[in-house]
């Protein structure tokens, strides 16, 4: 797959990931030079080409000179994401995604999630956005440090995931408000889709639903930015 | 101008603002059939038009079967923003934008700034965005709510912002904790643009920076994500 734009390919680099080559715009400026040093630097072949043959392959066309070849994005087992916390003597601190369907929201969620120390984000294969160009470009590179699961049914690994002591809260409208929860130990946070929101049933699985109180007239968030807040509020308490 | 998209329509048409005319999808679902009952019991003309006639006409693509034509954005001026807090009694909660270039995250932070109940939004006339169709789109109708000062040098309103008493804070890398920071009063939060964050003669002119305390290796946050977590931050202890 490619891997797109200047903070992406720097961070994809940095994380050691097996990168096939670089493709980079031969009369680039200075943060460009950068890049190619990390490269290099990194035993990965770099090939100066026109801007109009960036544009032929990117997918994202917002490619700013820049676009790395590498293996398809790895997934990870939910198993590994507990792993990885306990590796890290941390309770886990996990995201599910019911439903985000806008790459540039699941894009901003990973990067924010990667931001707020969460250990890994579990995703449905049905009705979502999987790991594209996009969302690595709008990750701005955090995709490389996160472990995503993409699982057959997100109901069922939250049942397992309570069965191992993990308290799961969806984040919706008409819960507790996320001031007043307790949001430590073990846990995941459940953020629905665009528009949709988590859907009922998942609601029904949660352990709790927790609301970020509003004083508009519209209330409502954009997915992201919602879990953003939540994200950062389970973070100040851990 | 064109307002697009099922939510942005339903809120302008809300807001009670001058709406000239209504196009929807003529096969439309009872969502639409909503929006269009609500149109004219608010006497607003509704065309049905084939879909292709919608894509014709959309500037975002991404019009759900609903466009409205009204007129341009209405921006107000600084003392506008500052007079409805008055009004409302409230002491002024004041978003600055400074060098915001993707209209998704103008929309987004218009979203978020007025479910957090901020007064009104200021941004420059150069290096940024205007309030446009998709700005409207992703502001889900806020931006119908909202007071939108386009100016035409931040700094000077920054100056007159703090001879009237209101405290100016950057939302910064390398500043303060925003757990730490008080927060309260008459108060201007200063969002910076992608990727170059506040201009450095914008910051030295603040009062303070707040950081958003981070705990992951790639530790930056999408503009509007950042907006939201600052917002939530101000909003919460006022």
């Amino acid at each position: 797959m490619k891997v797109e734009g200047r903070n992406a390919v720097a961070e994809l680099l940095k994380s050691g990931k097996r990168v096939d080559k670089i493709l980079v715009k031969g009369d680039g400026d200075n943060t460009l030079y950068q890049i190619v040093k990390l490269a290099k630097q990194k035993g990965v072949n770099v090939h100066f080409v026109k801007n109009e043959a960036l544009n032929r392959e990117s997918i994202t066309q917002r490619h700013q000179g820049i676009i790395a070849i590498c293996d398809d994005y790895d997934y990870c087992l939910v198993s590994d994401i507990l792993n990885y916390a306990k590796g890290k003597e941390e309770p886990p601190f996990i995201v599910i995604l019911d439903g985000i369907e806008d790459p540039h929201n699941f894009g901003s969620i990973i990067r924010v999630a990667e931001c707020m120390g969460v250990h890994g984000i579990i995703f449905g294969k049905n009705r979502a956005c999987s790991v594209n160009e996009t969302v690595l470009k709008t990750s701005a590179g955090a995709a490389n440090y996160m472990h995503i699961a993409k699982v057959t049914n997100i109901n069922q690994e939250i049942e397992e995931l309570k069965k191992q002591g993990v308290w799961v809260y969806a984040c919706e409208l008409g819960g507790e408000d996320i001031n007043k929860s307790r949001l430590d130990g073990d846990i995941a946070v459940v953020i629905g889709g665009e528009g949709k929101g988590v859907s009922q049933l998942t609601k029904k699985l949660c352990d709790g639903i927790v609301t970020i109180p509003m004083k508009g007239k519209v209330n409502s968030l954009n997915a992201s930015v919602a879990a953003g807040i939540s994200l950062w509020e389970v973070s100040k308490r851990r």
